[in-house]
């Protein structure tokens, strides 16, 4: 679905041990093809994330999804945004409000209680909304640059949730859609820390042996 | 793997519309068999875990891995567990001590800010860590109930990073291997509020028309 001249971009990272399809091939474009997901895509997508484990199976996670097209959630939205993901992120054909709840009932006293893994919980069903979509062709963006305040007022969100992020959905688009200076950004190299920043065992810092096992040729 | 008489569990929660095998096999498990995971499958699992997104590409997600019979960070790892935990999460095979970055350095100012959605980003990281491991036959079981400030002082977590979570790895085990009141549990159904429950559109809490989308047949 690329422009003439456009090869599909490839933008995995090299990894020395396998890793899932869906998430070696994952990565959050800012050019979307103006073309709408089935509405049974995005069911599906709803489903992942409604599977996510959670703290207390509290479930915190909830969505307002925004179809260009439909209605005016989707300019509504895009008006929640900063204004570096203006240039860009209304080009998505869905985007997506996640939201979550602040604190939990506690199964043990009734009461609402603080609920620290909230936004951790989030994350959780956010990625299994990714993968979802990854798995049938679409690609997701997330943002964490918009407004909540904004947000909580443009669509009534109850004080017991926090807006936490957008998320764009769509089939990635052509580098050359974007303005000049996003381009770039489009066609670079994902980069990422390598296994040995990230992964220790023993104590903080020390390199897991782990990583001595043998990987994959390259 | 079941003992006589046991049927492997089948814990998928219906959908109306597909979902990733990955994704719908999903459970967190309290019985694990005692069984190491292959070290090639533990590093393709980290793998996955740094791959996944992060606001402004922060990366800020770190595993610290404690493997039984491998020195004494298992046991270490297992004393930081809420009591209620304690009972059943030292016979994974594998406990992981999942921390963040509480602040984030700005590519703007070159001074440390704030980074409110560094749990949301590690959550997004562990559940590309989990989804990898379900890829491979092996289960999770992410932990939110544990003494922060125990693992802390345990593995010398420097001030800048906040440990979050821990996840249990290894081979889901059978239902009776565990104390009699979890056994209950751990057969039980996996429940889940209904997609109407948490995905809206155009405004909080109206039904998105999305789900009048004709589903797969029951």
């Amino acid at each position: 679905m690329s422009r003439p001249g456009e090869a599909p971009m490839d933008k995995r990272v090299p990894t020395r041990f396998p890793v899932l399809r869906e998430l070696a091939d994952r990565w959050s474009p800012r050019s979307f093809l103006d073309r709408a997901p089935d509405p049974r895509q995005l069911c599906s997508i709803f489903e992942a994330a409604r599977l996510a484990p959670s703290a207390h199976n509290t479930q915190p996670s909830r969505f307002l999804v925004a179809r260009k097209g439909v209605g005016d959630g989707h300019a509504r939205l895009s008006a929640c945004l900063s204004e570096a993901n203006q240039v860009w992120a209304p080009g998505a054909p869905v985007l997506v409000l996640a939201s979550v709840m602040r604190e939990r009932l506690s199964q043990v006293t009734g009461a609402m209680v603080p609920y620290p893994h909230a936004m951790h919980d989030l994350g959780l069903a956010v990625m299994s909304a990714i993968v979802q979509a990854q798995s049938m062709g679409l690609h997701c963006h997330p943002i964490a640059g918009f407004e909540p305040d904004l947000a909580r007022a443009a669509f009534r969100v109850p004080d017991l949730f926090e807006p936490g992020l957008i998320l764009a959905i769509g089939y990635a688009g052509p580098a050359d859609a974007l303005p000049e200076e996003l381009q770039l950004k489009e066609r670079g190299s994902r980069t990422r820390r390598v296994l040995e920043e990230v992964l220790f065992e023993g104590d903080w810092g020390l390199p897991s042996p782990l990583l001595a096992a043998p990987g994959s040729p390259p």
